[in-house]
């Protein structure tokens, strides 16, 4: 016990920073197969209004179990988070173990009873009987309003804690902190320190030459961090540091962010696609629409995958013509018409067939700019010629005509040789893919249709 | 700390199952946007050898918060598995925390250096300064060799709890796990309560529906345990118990589970589309595969998705012929022959339409069944008669040409209304098209080509 007060004050020594823990509830978070994804964006959001996360922790519906894990993270953390097990449903007990842990015995509150009727009147829809528990919130606690779902959470003061409950799926989750914690944590945030955070996201480098490259970019004893994360869709760097927890004897500080982001930048070059958030279908498709080129897309190994991705970005009906799926020879030949004997020749995993590929779409769809994808996904189908991960990219678009064409018929194309199981071909397959076409518009597009 | 005492005892009750407890360590799964998905495999494997794990936690690479999660997770567990945080830079303490927390200095041990050595050995290297930290072990914990990496793990035992310690990288933790804890734990199992689970997935009931469905399957006092779980792709129902932690006095146990499942099964009819680990498109392509049939899709609103998931599944070539994604008007003219004048009278998003879609990908591609989606996936382009999240499905093969075919091509379509946001919609319009086709592959498939 001694060593755990001797922690504590070794965690709020001198910091600005609030102490943050997120603890997510639910039996299918430990054996059920799925993974507690809001922490992702909670630990973002947190750290932006001046609250670090230090701990997290998943525990089942269990009643005991919650009620030990609010225990500990009271006595360490200012702000505590949880999230799920508010449902309709008798598994359900995140409310009881709150109420039982802080002594506040569970009412019916008028307004959880309002803002759910409302919820489920815009569906066209009267509480069931198990809904109405979901009115049921801790004597004294604050409703937070859930504008996409039928149980609101709760926040209440315990212990100089505040401790927050929101929904589980993670769309209620996101928009309850939006809409009624983020303002609140905001407000009583002034003097706190703030996380300031640049990330920037490559492909094409492995994360041991990404790292070799930025030897010495952050100094012994700065307080900047600089991670690096490795996955199928290339490495993110990142630089953090905390503004306002300073120690003035380090000798990097956070007004040094910007400069080291660009510092990273220029040591990396054309390998950094995106910054932030952002996403390479998202930055694609700003490139698309700011030159309003249209894009046609040939997959094969991908299956689709390259077209799933670039419509998940609201607006890409405005640059996305069509995605032509060839997973057959026949289909190649009727939706790109290319002659059946270039593909008895080369093969349909080749060069050859990658550029007729891509000129085929964009010729028949008549798009600014065309784009082909033919692989060997695995685990079957590979050669000691072709072996498994072996992957050509095309790109067809007017600029190539003269000076840059590599195939007769105008096409760029580019041989790629993947690791991984299937999923994660698909998705080097995928990424190399936009990343060319990336490329191109970064450096010709503007010539383009 | 009464209340915790208690809760220990509680949580001990008479059960012949161990307490289990996972920490992961790294900064990059607090503020770096990375899950702990090594605990996924470690729960469902400590299971199987009679460990529950009912906490599980992340902590980022701080000594003092490490200690402290050991610290916690030492006062209810039997056995605690950390992962990460064994490696050769300055960031991992992980060996530091456990020694400094059981008061057991690191020495260097001879066999952790042979391990070390050896491995570095096959990849033709010798230990670096750093590397050569790895070899520190606390006092009397006994080395675990990591088949497939440089960083050897370790266990020990403290307060009547097995401690272990292994590497982040999922391949290392894997290997690890499986080749020295693993047997070490089932040595010590005899007696011990195994893990059983079964697992049925829905699609098209809502998650209220489903628990009315299945209202007094499983009696109260039970040791089944009855696990709801919603998402885009439907409800999943889990059935768990521990076998041999039955106490007799009780009503079920898990000599019910397969009947309980078959209650289950019954009781949620047509709507049970997997069981275990499958997922819909592999029970698809089973059935297609198993039928001979081919399949040819016409996409939309889903931009890709549905030939995404269905190549998720290796030897999806021997059935899927070809994916259209006809993001405009015209490319739904070109590659699927639809009259413009059928878009104009009735608009993109239309029964009409989607049977059109259905027809034409299936005709033009000669392929056993067409299956089409079209809807609007948002945030833009609803209107009050067409909202976001209107989605037809449409279904063509040639068992529908006499008696079930609903449009004049001989087409079947269905009209759905999903929430949610672009994603999800997106999601839940796939799975509605490929549950239209299985039910199509159960019920009239084997008289299709």
């Amino acid at each position: 016990m001694i060593a755990s007060v001797a922690w504590v004050e070794e965690y709020d020594r001198g910091s600005p920073v609030r102490a943050g823990e997120i603890i997510a509830i639910g039996s299918e978070l430990l054996l059920g197969g799925r993974l507690d994804t809001n922490s992702l964006f909670l630990t973002e959001q947190l750290a932006s209004v001046g609250v670090e996360v230090r701990f997290k922790s998943v525990v089942g519906d269990v009643e005991a179990d919650i009620a030990a894990a609010i225990r500990t993270a009271a006595r360490r953390a200012k702000v505590m988070v949880l999230t799920g097990g508010l449902g309709p449903t008798r598994d359900d007990c995140t409310r009881q173990a709150v109420a039982r842990v802080t002594g506040r015995p569970l009412r019916r509150q008028p307004e959880a009873m309002e803002s759910m009727r409302q919820r489920l009147a815009e569906w066209g829809r009267t509480p069931t009987g198990p809904q109405l528990r979901q009115a049921l919130i801790p004597s004294g606690a604050e409703v937070l309003d859930n504008p996409v779902g039928s149980a609101p959470g709760f926040c209440l003061s315990w212990k100089g804690c505040l401790v927050v409950a929101l929904p589980g799926v993670p769309a209620e989750a996101e928009r309850t902190f939006a809409g009624s914690v983020a303002p609140k944590l905001s407000s009583g945030s002034a003097g706190q320190a703030r996380l300031q955070r640049r990330v920037l996201h490559t492909f094409g480098l492995p994360e041991s030459d990404v790292e070799r490259r930025l030897t010495g970019v952050v100094r012994a004893g700065s307080d900047v961090r600089l991670g690096l994360l490795a996955s199928p869709l290339g490495v993110t760097v990142s630089l953090t540091a905390w503004e306002g927890r300073l120690n003035t004897a380090r000798t990097q500080g956070v007004s040094d962010l910007a400069r080291l982001a660009r510092t990273v930048r220029v040591r990396l070059g054309r390998f950094v696609y995106a910054e932030g958030t952002d996403t390479m279908e998202e930055v694609v498709g700003r490139h698309l629409a700011a030159r309003r080129v249209t894009l046609a897309v040939a997959e094969s190994c991908t299956g689709g995958l390259i077209g799933h991705r670039l419509t998940q970005v609201a607006g890409s009906s405005g640059y996305l013509d069509r995605v032509a799926v060839c997973y057959s020879d026949r289909a190649k030949v009727d939706l790109l018409g290319i002659p059946e004997a270039l593909i008895r020749r080369h093969g349909a995993v080749s060069a050859e067939v990658a550029a007729a590929m891509a000129h085929g779409i964009r010729s028949r769809s008549q798009a600014g700019v065309g784009l082909s994808v033919t692989g060997i996904a695995g685990p079957t189908g590979g050669t000691a010629q072709k072996p498994v991960g072996l992957v050509y990219v095309g790109l067809n678009a007017p600029a190539f005509r003269n000076a840059e064409a590599k195939a007769d018929d105008g096409s760029l194309t580019r041989e790629f040789r993947f690791h991984g199981d299937r999923q994660a071909i698909k998705l080097r397959a995928s990424q190399a893919a936009l990343e060319m076409l990336r490329q191109w518009l970064v450096t010709t597009g503007s010539r383009g249709r």
